[in-house]
Order: C-alpha cells, then structure tokens, then sequence
C-alpha cells in the first residue's frame, strides 16, 4: 500500500510507512516542544523513540507530560494546560489514541484561549490554539482527522468540537505492538464511526463514500488484524471513518456507550460501543436504509430485517474474538436509571443526530440485551 | 442527496442545489470582480443570473470576459491575464467547464507572478495568483477541484499545476441545460479521470475509494443522465474523480487525447477519451489489477481478460449513445506518424505515470481501433 498526503480541512494528513519523518519538516525552526503521551504505547510502538530522534536531529528542546490514561478527565486537560502555559513551547505534539489526541487538543485550546476544559463542554467560544502535530497509534480513533475531543467531567463524558490538528501522522508501523483486543476495539470504534455517521440525519454522499468503503475494508481485515498489510488497511479504514465522523457526527450508539464509559472508565469506548452496538444496530436499522448497505459491507452477507442485521453484526463480533458483555464490567440492572439519565439529560445532543427518536424503552431493551 | 462543504487542499468545495448562493460569503467585501465564462454556457444554465445578481446585492462591480473558447489557447489565457492587470480586480470569478477554469487558472497566476501562459507551461515557478472561484458548469472537468490547468501552445495542448481554486461551487441545477451530447462526453471525462488516477503508477489507498465509487455512480447514472437526481449523482462522482486525478494524475489516454484534440481544436476532450479509451483499456488491463475492478464497477459486469474490459466498455458507450470515431473528426492514417510525435516527445511526461511503457505499436493499435 502507497503512503500519500491529504490536506482534509484544517489537517494536513502524511498516511504511510514512516509518515512520521514528515514531522521534521515541520519543527525545524522550533526550540522547544511538549510531548504528550500515555504510560507505554508510546514507547512500546517505537514511536516515542523517532519522535526524540527527530527532534535531537532538529536540536529541539522536548519535555515530555505522560500523564494521560484512558477516558481522560477535564481535570486531566487543565493539568497539561498548565503546563503549555508556563512552558510555552512552539507547539504539542501528541503520541497516542484518542485519549491522548483529545486531551492535547483540548489543553491547547486552553493554553491560548483562557478558561479551563469544563468552559470548553459547557460551550465558551475556542479563542485559537497552540499548532499540535499527532502521531497516532490506534486503528480507530479518526481524532487525527477530526475536530473533536472527548473528556469525562464527573460521570459525564461529553464531546466537543475543539479544533482539527495542525498535521496528523498515519504511520501503520506503530499499529503493530497494538494488543489484539485494543486492535478490535479500536477497529469496531472505526466501524461505529463510519455507521454512525451514514446513518447520521447530517450524512451526505462524501460520507457515503468513505463510510462504506472504511466498513468493506475493516470487515475484510479485522480478521487478520496482526499482519502489517492488515494493519496499513485498518489504520487507513479508521482514517477515512474519521473524516466521515467529522462531516456527519455519531449519535445513538456513541451516546449510549460514552453515558457508560463515563459511569466506569475502566470500559474501553470501543469494547463499549461492540457491546451495545449489536442491539442498536437492530433500532437503527428499522430507520436507516443506508444501516443495511453498510452491514452488508463490513459482513458481506445479505441482510433482510432488523433482527438479521442484528444478528450478523454478532456473528461478526464472535468471529473476530469479541464476546464480552456489560455485565463484564460490573454492569446490571439497578445502572439502567443512571445511563438513562445521562444519555436523555447530559447527551440528548447526540441523540439529535440519529435517523429517528430513541425512546426510553428502547434505550432499556438495548442495555437488557447488553447485559 | 444532502449538499455538503468539504475543504480538500487549498479548495472549499460548496457542493449541492443553490451551493452557488456560499459564494456571497466571499465577496462581500470587495469592489471589483472578473466574470470569465465561454460563450453561451454561463447564460443558459442560469449561473451567469444567480452571480450576477449576488454580485448586484453586495453592491460589486463587475466586468465580463467572455472570450473562452473548448480546447483554449495560451494566447486567450494572456489576453485575459492582461484584462486582470489592467483592472486589478479583488477576484476572478470563473463560470463554465474545463477550458473556462484552466483558462482563468493560468491568468490568475499571470496576473500576479508575471510573464506569459507559455513561461509556466515550460516550467516558470508560480508566483501568487489572484483569488478563484469557479462556478462549475459540467460534470466532467474535476478542474474545480484540482491544481492542473490544460492550455494549448501551437498544436501542443499540455497540463501544468498550475494552483487550487480558492472555493468551487458545484450546484446540480446548472448541469439541466447541458446538451445531451456534453453531458456524454463530460461523463466519460470523469470515468477517464477516476480510471486513469486509479491505473497510474501514483495511485494510492484514497484515490482507489474515490476512483471506484465514481465510476460506479457514473455507471448507474450515465445512462439517465437527464433528471436532476442522476445530474447530483454525476457531478458528485466528477468532483471525486477530480479529487482522484488532483492526487494521480492521468497517463496514457489523457495523452493520446490531448495530441488529438492539439491537432483538432473542434475535437471535444471527452469525446476523444471515448473514443481512443476502449482500445486504451485493453492495453493498460494487461499492466493493471486495479483496471479490471473499476471497469466492472462502471458496467456491473463480469470482466475476464483484457480483450473482454475493451468489449464491455465499447458496450458500455454504445448504451449510453456514444458511437463516435475519429473518422468523423477528419482523423486518418496520415495523422497517425503526428500524434506519435506529440505523445512520444511533448507529451512523454503524461506516459511515465503509466502502469507500463506504451510502446510505437500499441499507440498505432489504440489509433487503428479508434478510426
């Protein structure tokens, strides 16, 4: 697979083996740089390692803030904000997934524009940013490509539209020291992106265009999600569902699964959304017809009703290794009332979205059929 | 279908019904504006209407270039480029297909960095352009989307990047007005450029999820290429096609075009791709996997070799109208040794992006099967 370089609106993406030296280009008149990452990925994929070899070539100044962890709080972003504030280096650059992504856009936000995170959910207007370069290390975040961010504060998860990264750096490499089961849940949050946003009232034939396509190419490589080849084509699949997620954003199955991410944050959002997607699938289904092409595509069996959406995307799961269910997760009954209340209160932004009005009993069948 | 913005490189794409009414957010602080359009086009779509009275309601001036003619010449694009030195217009604003946006492209770029059409075409580093909007007319071109400019010097019609369109307005209404012919004819330019993008040597993940969903749109909607849904459905697959080309550009067809329609200015680029572009598919299927998928797309049939891509895309033609040969434009036998020595010395730069070296024989092949 040929690397390439995309300008998408304010991004500019560099897709490909050792995409991630195009980052040169960029820092050579910089002194100092903050690096953002998690606890080991960054290190364990290598990317950490050419990152810091660039910039020593560069002689560029780096302090590195690996703070980060999964479903990362408001708090989280204020923190590193502090630290942009009083470092103030030429620009961040993020070494992560999502969590990571998220946290540096946000925090750059800040470091410019005043105020703290909970300002920014709560809708205080983005007053410019410090330039972040991203080099991304999941196969299912699309927050290389994409405007938004994610940040829990308290129980809530919420998303905002923050700013898109100065440039993004693809490099399928680092996909590689990737888990198997992060790999699958990142590729099933590529998925969900991709249908979310065809099946989104703001979809549009560009969407289209790259939703199903991204969802044909995860359903032929998840599979043989460890082989290099497999990984260029999911990272690309979650690329394009990313700027599809940008143009038309999620709804039903991402507010459910951020309502439960946000109750325990030990639920990993893509393993979230594999749980209570299949159910979903079977209500959306019934209003989109667009929900049906694109199981067809991810599972290239022919699909009649909802209920034969429903159950192909399952099979779909259990071929590709994923069984757990919320109950897992410490998930039961007496949950239902608060992940209600989230997902009709804090999140009714996203439900907005859908192709249809979910109601509070199908809300309750889709976690009963989650359990 | 939804309409939707979409920045991809230095151009805003306003695509959908109306989209030209975004262009009044551009304008609305300036004075004075170049109108470029062909002869007729621009009138009897009902651009040359909607832009003249959003121009009227800003309160800016305007004045009309009208001089554009199929297959232009760099001596119309110097003329033109003297008017804008002469009016230091705030923009120029381009209404029509292919040869009014190349056309306005070079003078754009004149206007600014100095010298002549024939100074870039031989190379001279662009220096700064005027601002650009085009009014797209056809749903064929992809120049709305992309860098490139074809002029012709002398005899010699040749491409050159030459600068992105500040923003572009694809807006289905205007392709109601299109001959049947043209709309034809523009088609296949679209097929050709997906075709060619997907076949060259600098294809990559992104071109093939725009070239294969373009041809397979221009497929299903070619042949009712009459009502306002298919025209939406052909101008979205002809942006995408452009984007497609913008990354990849052309090879072999494209040249053997370029060299007929040098030598015969009445020769409509499209139909010439029609024409020389069967027997060009045989060749370029026996160097191309990726040939046979897009063939198969465009006519949803079952391709076995090389021989039975070139049959069914004939087919194809003859079911969408197209029966044209390059008899009817005068060509004969006596051209063949000319086109050899335009597509063999000016125009090799074409030939090198191919997935094969096109040798004297075959071009005579696709030139005798074309006659």
């Amino acid at each position: 697979m040929k690397g390439f370089d995309l300008r998408y609106q304010e991004t500019r993406i560099h897709f490909g083996d050792r995409s991630v030296e195009k980052l040169k280009g960029y820092i050579q008149k910089m002194n100092h740089v903050i690096l953002v990452t998690g606890k080991n990925s960054a290190r364990l994929s290598g990317a950490m390692d050419d990152v810091e070899k660039l910039l020593k070539e560069e002689d560029v100044d780096l302090k590195v803030y690996d703070n980060i962890r999964p479903n990362p709080t408001t708090e989280i972003a204020d923190d590193l904000a502090d630290l942009l504030r009083e470092e103030k280096p030429d620009c961040v650059i993020a070494i992560g997934g999502g969590s990571v992504i998220d946290t540096a856009k946000v925090a750059s936000v800040i470091a410019i524009g005043g105020g703290c995170a909970e300002d920014y959910l709560r809708g205080r207007k983005i007053g410019g940013y410090l330039p972040l370069f991203v080099v991304n290390l999941t196969h299912g975040t699309g927050s290389e490509v994409d405007r938004y961010a994610v940040l829990t504060s308290g129980k809530i998860k919420m998303g905002i539209s923050a700013r898109y990264p100065t440039a993004s750096f693809d490099d399928p490499r680092y996909m590689l020291s990737l888990p198997v089961k992060q790999s699958i849940y990142t590729s099933i949050d590529a998925f969900f992106h991709a249908y979310e946003a065809l099946t989104s009232r703001h979809s549009n034939p560009f969407v289209r265009t790259l939703s199903l396509d991204s969802a044909e190419i995860i359903g032929e490589n998840l599979p043989k999600n460890q082989d290099i080849e497999a990984k260029r084509n999911l990272l690309y699949a979650s690329m394009i569902a990313g700027i599809s997620l940008d143009m038309s954003p999620a709804h039903v199955v991402h507010a459910i699964e951020h309502a439960l991410s946000g109750i325990n944050p030990d639920l990993p959002h893509g393993c979230g959304l594999a749980m209570v997607g299949a159910r979903s699938i079977y209500w959306i289904h019934r209003h989109s017809e667009a929900s049906k092409e694109i199981i067809q595509k991810l599972t290239r069996e022919r699909i009649d009703d909802a209920k034969s959406a429903e159950d192909i995307f399952k099979r779909f799961l259990e071929e590709v290794g994923f069984e757990e269910r919320l109950s897992d997760y410490g998930f039961g009954r007496d949950d239902f009332r608060e992940v209600e209340k989230i997902v009709f209160k804090d999140l009714r932004y996203l439900l907005r979205r859908a192709p249809f009005n979910l109601t509070r009993d199908m809300l309750i069948d889709i976690l009963e059929n989650s359990l």
